[in-house]
């Protein structure tokens, strides 16, 4: 764990930096980024030690990937071609398939641990990285098997040290699931402030009327289209699915609002309130 | 500002109950409430001095009534009817134009102000109420021009002591744009929590998958349906109309992705970042 490579450096890469210096001080954290501003910025703010190229990677014990979903799935066979034998690659990126689909058959296949940390805040960039952001948090790790039992050995160390726990998933699986409870999430959210907005632009006044629970159901439209763009695309079939059912939930309720059916409209908030029971268990 | 009589000893009224006595420690604090479960616990949880009764209103120098908006109307005309000349009455309705109605001929309307303070969590009962719930938060008042000169300076005196900014707004246009801040934000939420128990309820695990962004967009679901229901009721109209909105837009969210157009997804979130600037300014 002496010679890190982080290839992006914003709240998730970042975040990996702060952490990993925290309970590896030995270790020396190299940045990479297509922007020499990020990398200026990630130096400023101590979360590299040395800025770096791809060419470098050949040095790497650990190279962390945390760039958008379709900028991993193009670089991921380059960064394999790059590293040496005993490198271990790990992404964090909030699809799988995709990413797990574009190096199936490389030489470099057993090198490679794909990721999912279940962390993050709505902010991006070096400075949203922070401390312990992986703490008791959730890493999925998709297709195990197929990366080398010493690797493996070397990527649960790591996210041991920093706090993580672990689940094992495949990848079908990991985008069909993560589609309900995180990027239908991000397009409700998204939507919500983009209704708003259009009503109320022109009337600043009456933002004096929201409160935190507005706060908290659009706290997610301000995160980074960059980042969530291409994962939208990458999982495009599962996330038209949870819009269809969503929809047709909405429009269920604006029917029984049409039809005065408030009875019914309690019995659905009732039912949903079971949502309590397992929000209790996220941190 | 001696005694005081809670109609009501939620959230809402349980907060007020703990900041009263905070800023005017000579005050006395009377309980009204329905059941008799949560008078005592409203006792034992010392949010309450004294258990009381709506015959006993005339001797209150102010009534809080926080109920269900359904309740209030309904109750609104008889608590006028018991209260002495100089008592003030104040709601805290997340509806304003079916209380301010119910009212408007009332020989004492002149004793009544209608307020809707911007501030609650998704918990209810007295064991939900906190200290400095309404710090920094918003009080809307409706038609401050129909209440009595030295009750309005009755009330401005309880609201800023207990660290409250206040706005006017007439009854129709607070019910228009709380239907877009505050009411459509828990149906998406209740919505969300439904698409996803539909789909997961029986797969536990999968909330392991959940972050930190699905719990805060579906915080909401959390809420009372017995608050809830009836200010559905009370917004009717205004509801159905941010929903016909917030479903169009979540339509043609869904339709972009079908025909991939994600230069234009990216351009729907980049525009709806804007709303950053909003929430800077809520607490």
């Amino acid at each position: 764990m002496k010679n890190i490579y982080l290839i992006g450096i914003g709240l998730i890469g970042g975040s990996f930096a702060i952490d990993i210096k925290k309970h590896f001080p030995e270790s020396i954290i190299h940045g990479i980024s297509r922007k020499e501003a990020t990398l200026e910025e990630a130096l400023s703010l101590n979360l590299i030690d040395k800025k770096a190229t791809l060419d470098d990677l050949e040095n790497a014990d650990v190279v962390i990937i945390s760039i958008p979903v379709d900028a991993t799935v193009k670089m991921l066979p380059t960064i394999l071609d790059k590293i040496s034998d005993s490198s271990l690659v790990i992404d964090a990126g909030s699809t799988k398939e995709a990413i797990c689909k574009v190096i199936e058959n490389h030489p470099k296949r057993r090198n490679f641990l794909a990721c999912h940390p279940i962390a993050g805040t709505e902010n991006s960039g070096p400075s949203a990285a922070i401390p312990d952001l992986y703490v008791g948090k959730t890493n999925i790790i998709c297709e195990v098997e197929k990366t080398t039992f010493k690797l493996q050995e070397k990527a649960l160390q790591l996210f041991t040290a920093i706090g993580m726990r672990i689940r094992y998933m495949d990848p079908v699986a990991h985008d069909k699931h993560i589609a309900y409870v995180s990027h239908l999430s991000h397009i409700s959210s998204f939507m919500l402030g983009k209704t708003v907005l259009e009503k109320e632009r022109n009337e600043r006044d009456i933002f004096d009327m929201a409160g935190s629970g507005f706060a908290s159901t659009v706290r997610l439209a301000k995160s980074s289209p960059a980042m969530w763009t291409p994962i939208f695309e990458q999982n495009k079939d599962n996330i038209i699915e949870t819009l269809e059912k969503y929809i047709n939930n909405l429009q269920h309720f604006k029917e029984l609002m049409e039809e005065k059916k408030f009875d019914e409209i309690y019995n659905e908030m009732e039912n949903t309130n079971y949502i309590k029971q397992i929000l209790n268990g996220i941190k």
